[in-house]
């Protein structure tokens, strides 16, 4: 269905000429509140009214059908009940409407009835050439057209940078006064509803291409189209445009409920995770998180450096900022030593040159102290954007605002500033045209409200500018050498899954399969050490646990041949087992054992997942995700976010990893898995033994998607 | 110092029949806006203009000195500089003024002349009989008597029951604002600076007995009187008074940064979590929460059960309260069938009956499914409170409410609910006379605004409600044999240490101390299984290090004799080591070891320790914390807070441990420590091995303070 929003349909969409709201009535809180929206925004007279039985509604005459309209019509707004729908599409079709706008509820959120209902609505839009948004939801506005095509109170009155798309519809009017109230402004916002054809993606990758939008909010429960919002994201970073998502169902009861009430799928919020990091895309767990990050991104732009500078004159703030700051993974670098320097000569003797910087009371007699310091920290190397703390008020209490002066002060050094600079309330309160004014007197242009939020949207803003600097698509996957595709099917016996990564670049530990006990002996003393020996079988996965495998055996023949026995004896206890043959390896000990395996997520492809062993995966869930393509850097970016990475580095003296010669391993394993395409079912590796600059796989399990073995 | 900070002195402090301005000038910013706060407020009558020179200020006739007033006075506001500081205090005590609030700076944040300043004004201050708030802060306000004698912009006009108290002086005006903003109500509100006399918890322990004040909320960096604190902490547990404090210094940076401007030790984060949770008290990390935190625990008090039940029309809301649920640790307990029953008939037949309840876009036809959803959750047997997510306006729009019907199904709601119950605002938004007027209207007492907000400020008040439920002073320490005072020094052996916890009842090896290579033979032969051998010498620390430990010997006497010979030739090599004998113990595999430690904080006292071994401390982190006493149920908490608590449980195969038998003998180990009081520096079993229902210390090190060996 996607290929048929293509931009210049949902440009008719979100510009329409002009609009039909279908099932207008007086009685209709939907019909009166779309109807006002229009008025105010003085959009009434490209407004056509259709009743059903003509009656004059909202003061105006109406037309019975929208073929009766008689001129061009962009948006029919489908108010109408469910048994009416059919009618009402063919009508909007008849009359030469292409975009269909549906409010109604009890489709896709209703159960297996509305879920029918809603593939009829579909397929009825598709015959008839009509891109649908909804149903279940309740419009759009297009601030900067000044078009509101929704029935949703308390629209703000003057547009901005940040687009607002949401799921919910209950949630839209909170989120739109939230964003007044913050002083985000908007360019649209869009009510997604069930998605039933226009999905976030759709909207996402229009969006990308307004010049008016410079950032993207959005409230979702599920991600519906998980190729069309992938690509549009990917656009949207390529512009420079944040895409900030509150995406629900993070914890088990919620995905629960959405799935329930949204009627799709949620999807595994640890896999959501990860694809929205590779994306570049925000994930916020707020709604105020998700509008003043999506502000701030729209005001601040891309930052040079990922490094925050604060500066204000409350040490409290302060330490409230570094607190935070490390809670949340906020960087406030340690500041250069000129830039020391310079602040030394600004700030007063008692005070401590560092970042947070308190300027002190001295700034109270002296406010110039805060416009130095502003300019000093943002020219410093690692500083990519200044916060400065400071209350601005916004009651209006008929009087001149008594602490003018320090927003004065501060204002100039923003102005001065050699990167983007943000004013940052100490608290989160309202932006009024008292505040306004006080900001536009100072020459203050942004303000973020509340210090922990502060830290939160800087922390996005600069985690975002350094995951989307380079807007290069991914690197593609390295070649590898893969198997014909006629034998990927049932599950691999260990001997071929080693054949498998040997072939593809994976270091695997030296192994020979033997299908004697002379092989085995011959095997073993060739190694001249101890060695282990497995049984070969593709129907036995639980080796050990029906005794097929026998560790630290001497390299001697006795001790050769009597394990040989043993393990060949309990593979003939599996009914149906066809035994390939025995590996002969070489015993390894100690080091540090990884699992490396790729998974396929049913929306979003195959992830690849590291891990340690052991505890840390039993009993930590101490595991790093990330959908493929993988390239070596990055699978060392996913080594170094495991919680035991200190086990690697060397901890309880251990010999310290070649993190390079993992991440390359692990990179391989994903080149791999992509090569193999949808064939693959999953791959892991447990473990993936690692000692000082020795990489192996010591164990590989292969499971293909089609299940017949023969 | 403490003891001179009476109740009864705080009273003429906090409700002074009148008030000296001392230092009042036109000039002087501080003192225009106390004296504009003290005529705002009616208390002019009731004020005094100090001016040196006797100049007419603000308006009004001055006097030169405070003994010029000519009747009783009970607070002089200092706003004098430091070098007149002492003829300001000598004026105050001479007219016969008992409190100073001491504005100035320059004092104790101020480096080592400060400190020394500081030291010089408290002793002239006590000389003179006066108690002292400050210096380096903004003054105080009482809102219920409405005296405010304070140079801070922005006082709330009306009352209410939570009372503020803020180190920071710079903050507190942000601090009014948002309360204001959000509607909660303050009685006093009292900057604290340096606390050179008076401190956090004096002002708390006042509070305790102030009838208007239901609920205390403190900012601070560090805590400087701790016994004045936990003693007022206790008190307002027991009073029902939720203490809720914002306490900076959680970072490296921020502690490093507030020991410098504030002089005082910030002390260990982890100790301070540890204490206030003991104590009750609820910690936050942000102004926003703290003062949202307070307002619920005022309006809602104590909660007689833990769970919340939530009510929302938009299904988007109740996903990102669960998943903010999830996060944060907030209990949204499943409701009991009775309660099911009685929803599904409200319910229209598509809605899901669960927590949190959405009640379907069927409300907005039958509002009344909100009054008795909220009154059905309300009865069930597990929930303690009622959240009802609902937007209210803040802006008034003029004209009626059309959301209006809402607001009065929910408060309908809320007055007949059987527990008590928060209206939740879906963002964070201001409280207006708009929003008083809509609530009044529909029986709203109390709003909570934003759904992350609600979540922390719910759980905490949930939280609070349990951790102060029992009032009883905690559980005094069982009664432990402990040895005679005049052997504590130094640092014990480990046979000493062994007999130590064994005379205490805490559960040890067996394991005996012999001299001779026959007595191992013997203790070897007895215990009939491989032993461990190891020396027992005070100066040997790092047994194992030097080569002192044998593991795993055969009982046989040639490698008993081979293991004794070993170990002893190992403490020949150390120079001046004393040798008391060899340590024969059964020697142990497997099982869980644990980490059993009791440290003494230099500011708490002695702290009980409890971690896992090996990677979950070393490389995890993974430790709790406690004051003492610790009682065997306490205990079991503190190992069911570890991380990997699984361990104990029977993950990977283990025995399931007896997890009563091993918290007795961590609370037992705390026992002792308390027991041995301030002798004692540290104890620490290393390790306390588990497995099943064997507990048993294998070794331990017990330091003593005194360090002279004879």
């Amino acid at each position: 269905m996607s290929s048929d929003i293509t931009g210049e349909r949902l440009n008719s969409l979100f510009r329409p000429r002009s609009v039909a709201l279908v099932g207008a009535a007086n009685k209709s809180t939907f019909s009166a509140l779309a109807y006002r929206n229009l008025v105010e925004f003085g959009f009434d007279a490209h407004t056509f009214l259709v009743n059903r039985r003509g009656a004059e509604t909202h003061g105006r005459a109406t037309v019975t059908s929208c073929r009766q309209i008689g001129e061009p019509v962009d948006v029919a707004y489908l108010m109408v009940p469910q048994a009416g729908m059919p009618e009402a599409l063919d009508d909007a079709a008849a009359a030469g409407i292409r975009n269909a706008v549906v409010l109604s509820s009890g489709y896709g959120e209703a159960g297996d009835a509305g879920r029918a209902a809603q593939e009829q609505l579909v397929a009825h839009a598709k015959s008839l050439g009509i891109a649908l948004l909804g149903p279940n939801m309740l419009g759009f506005a297009n601030f900067v057209d000044r078009i509101p095509v929704c029935s949703i109170p308390g629209l703000p009155a003057v547009a901005g940078p940040v687009a607002l798309l949401s799921q919910s519809g209950a949630s839209s009017a909170a989120m739109l006064e939230f964003a007044t109230m913050v002083n985000v402004g908007l360019s649209h916002m869009v009510t997604l509803g069930n998605e039933a054809m226009i999905t976030a993606g759709h909207v996402l990758d229009f969006l990308v291409d307004d010049p008016h939008t410079r950032a993207v909010a959005i409230f979702m429960e599920t991600v519906r189209d998980p190729e069309v919002f992938r690509r549009a994201a990917r656009r949207a970073a390529e512009a420079g445009k944040a895409v900030v998502v509150l995406k629900a169902g993070s914890s088990e009861l919620s995905a629960r409920t959405a799935a329930a009430h949204t009627g799709a799928l949620v999807g595994d919020d640890r896999v959501i995770d990860a694809v929205f990091a590779e994306l570049g895309v925000i994930r916020v767990d707020s709604i105020e998180d998700m509008l003043i990050t999506a502000g701030a991104a729209a005001a601040l732009g891309r930052l040079q450096r990922p490094g925050i500078g604060i500066v204000s004159i409350s040490g409290g703030a302060c330490d409230i900022i570094a607190d935070r700051a490390e809670d949340l993974g906020a960087a406030l670098p340690e500041l250069a030593e000129p830039t020391r320097a310079t602040l030394a000569q600004i700030m007063p003797g008692y005070g401590t040159v560092q970042n947070p910087l308190d300027v002190t009371g001295a700034a109270i007699i002296d406010p110039s102290i805060f416009t130095r310091s502003i300019e000093a920290l943002s020219k410093d190397p690692s500083i990519g954007v200044v916060g400065v703390v400071q209350g601005v008020p916004w009651i209006d209490e008929g009087q001149p605002y008594f602490g003018q002066m320090f927003i004065d002060a501060i204002g100039a050094g923003m102005s001065a500033a050699a990167c983007p600079a943000a004013f940052i309330n100490q608290v989160m309160q309202p932006i009024t045209d008292h505040t306004r004014a006080i900001m536009a007197k100072g020459g203050v242009p942004y303000v973020i409200p509340g210090l922990r939020q502060a830290v939160v949207a800087l922390r996005n803003v600069a985690w975002w500018s350094e995951a989307t600097r380079s807007t290069a698509a991914p690197t593609p996957a390295a070649a590898v050498t893969v198997p014909p595709a006629g034998g990927r099917r049932g599950q691999w016996s260990e001997d071929a899954a080693r054949r498998l990564l040997t072939d593809a670049g994976v270091p695997v530990v030296p192994g020979r399969l033997v299908t004697s006990a002379e092989g085995a002996v011959d095997a073993a003393a060739e190694l001249g050490r101890p060695v282990a020996l497995k049984i070969v079988s593709p129907e036995i996965l639980h080796k050990s646990d029906i005794g097929g495998v026998r560790l630290d055996v001497a390299p001697d023949s006795p001790s050769v041949r009597a394990a040989y026995a043993a393990v060949t004896a309990a593979a003939a206890t599996v009914p149906g087992a066809r035994l390939e043959g025995v590996l002969v390896s070489p015993m390894r000990r100690g080091g540090v054992e990884l699992l490396v395996g790729v998974v396929r997520d049913p929306q979003w492809g195959p992830m690849l997942a590291v891990a340690f062993g052991g505890i840390y995966v039993e009993i930590l869930h101490d595991s790093v995700l990330s959908p493929l393509p993988v390239t070596p850097a990055q699978a060392r970016g996913m080594l170094e976010r495991l919680r035991g990475i200190a086990l690697l580095q060397g901890a309880r003296g251990g010999t310290p990893a070649d993190l390079d010669a993992v991440a390359a391993a692990v990179a391989r394993v994903g080149d791999l898995a992509l090569a193999l395409g949808d064939d693959l079912e999953s791959l892991e590796i447990n473990p993936l033994r690692v000692e000082g600059s020795s990489v192996e796989a010591l164990d590989a399990v292969v499971t293909w998607t089609r299940k017949d073995q023969y």
